[in-house]
């Protein structure tokens, strides 16, 4: 092949491979020595697919010299990745070859399964407390009728369901919202400890009632301005979500304390950071849960969340709100010791 | 450029354009020459592409000899199609050239669009009884909470409110599961007249409820079968449908009417065919409504609708469950002359 074919191959960013008619690879450009972890020129074409309806397209588009489609599943990276083949002949000096386009569909055939999933888990969220509303309001108005006592106790219940499905809608709307804004990095800048103290105000009367102390501290005794460049009001939502849940899953009696520091050098930017850490003093849980605690509707115990009212997605709309301030969320936690949530995000300055 | 390297051009079903160091198109493949609405070799590239922070990136590529990335816009087609554009240097015997390669990434944006859209629409399907289901327990447990009239009135509304959710919810999960499936053409045969017979049975009651009578006759006095490959329980569900709006919105005291036919030379298959049509005598609507009334929450009457129960999903459903048949779904009106929904399946034989 001329040093221009291949210098072509080369500027196309999806794999290509081309077979000759001895089923024997002719050239790979860089894209295709990536997917198959190294160079296979001069190989079988079969020791280097391996799959057998690929192979049979493969085969077919270099006996008829026509056109054909297949799918490459590629399992050797962490994730699994697909790709639509497309094998199209190529008539070189000595015979029909084959070129093999690899077009990676991975994040589409993935956009349309997390739909479904999706759709799944909400309506999963909304049919438990739709079914116990309807059975409410059938015993309130048959059994019941007469019953003053259960009727208040059954209307208690279902206020207490009707607003925890209108929080798990507001939840869904925001998420989609952040996620939506996700790529757009936010540029006002935002005082952190003016929006601790804010946040912590509000919450004030929720703590109280569950007889927790808020407590707010500057842990490294700095005097600079805890500035970031970000959206208030998302950053207040993060903040909220993480006391709030300080304060339903700490100990009755207990302390939420809100730690701040600032560093110059902040290793994960590189550059100046602000730390916020939310810390309990509740039972904790067990780590095994941290890696999934982001992720929708992920609860360590599902019936004591929703027993608090939880809608199962307060940590991922956190979790995304961080990642679009670029920051850093971290959890930690022991049972029997507590949680602590961190959010670091680069200052600026 | 030789002819090897135009075949690998050609054979590579991305667009390609390939850009010579007097800025001006030496090559494009097929799908370029698709893309562009013909074939523009030997035209200066500005005159080509026309967005101007795309032939900045080209030019960069041309003079730095880098790769860069941009975007391109399409918008000659009915629907706008959006590329993510890669411009790789290629070096040819008079000069640096730039090859530029453009990725479709239309569907992927769309998927994430449409995602929140749904998201939204979900959210504002569920706000508005969630609202007033909160609002009716209020007064239930205050105001009105000695006037045995005024809660059975507000129950039975609540009750009512509840179903269309719990509906909404159902029909939510089937429109996803549906469309997950919507790929996999269903292989068990189905007899049409015998399905159209026992939905007629079951809906009865519903329809004599509303004084609706319903009829099904075989309009072509043939004596064929009427089978097809189908997924029983989602063709149930599709006339379940269709027969259920047309008891909502047809008359009252009118008919709703199921008419059956065979064609053994059906045109929309080339082949045999059968058709379903659903006829009421109601108000019928203005047909500007017929081409989006197939969307997810689109209703020609919002308030109606909903006071009727729907979720706005029924026909979006139908829809998805006729395509995955590979069948064709119509709908004609005419305001006052009723409408009719008609299901044209392709026949076993």
């Amino acid at each position: 092949m001329s040093a221009f074919s291949e210098d072509i191959l080369a500027a196309i960013p999806m794999p290509l491979l081309l077979v000759g008619p001895d089923e024997r690879i002719r050239a790979m450009n860089p894209a295709a020595v990536r997917l198959f972890s190294g160079s296979a020129t001069g190989r079988h074409v079969v020791t280097v697919l391996r799959q057998p309806a690929l192979l049979q397209v493969v085969e077919r588009a270099l006996r008829s010299g026509e056109t054909g489609d297949g799918r490459y599943v590629d399992k050797n990276l962490a994730r699994e990745a697909t790709y639509k083949v497309r094998a199209a002949p190529v008539q070189d000096s000595d015979g029909n070859c084959v070129l093999l386009s690899f077009e990676d569909i991975t994040d589409l055939e993935q956009a349309g399964e997390m739909r479904r999933d999706f759709v799944a888990n909400v309506s999963h969220e909304l049919k438990t407390p739709l079914t116990a509303l309807l059975g409410f309001i059938e015993t309130l108005r048959g059994a019941a009728r007469n019953d003053p006592e259960v009727r208040e106790r059954f209307l208690s219940i279902m206020e207490r369901e009707a607003q925890r499905m209108n929080r798990l809608v507001s939840d869904l709307l925001s998420l989609s919202r952040v996620e939506s804004a996700e790529r757009q990095q936010p540029t006002d800048p935002v005082n952190i400890k003016a929006l601790v103290d804010s946040t912590i105000l509000s919450l004030e009367s929720v703590a109280s009632a569950e007889n927790v102390r808020l407590i707010t501290q500057r842990l490294d005794n700095g005097t600079e301005d805890l500035i970031v460049r970000g959206d208030r009001d998302q950053l207040q939502q993060v903040l909220t979500n993480l006391i709030e849940n300080g304060i339903k899953y700490g100990r009755n009696g207990g302390t939420v304390q809100v730690l701040l520091s600032y560093s110059a050098r902040e290793l994960a930017f590189r550059g100046p950071g602000v730390q916020i850490k939310v810390v309990d003093d509740g039972a904790g849980f067990d780590p095994i849960h941290i890696p999934r605690l982001t992720e929708r509707f992920y609860r360590v115990d599902n019936h004591r969340s929703r027993e608090m009212g939880g809608t199962g997605l307060g940590l991922a709309i956190a979790k995304h709100i961080v990642n679009r301030h670029r920051g850093r969320f971290r959890i930690e936690t022991e049972p029997g010791k507590g949680a602590s949530f961190t959010v670091l995000l680069p200052a600026l300055s």
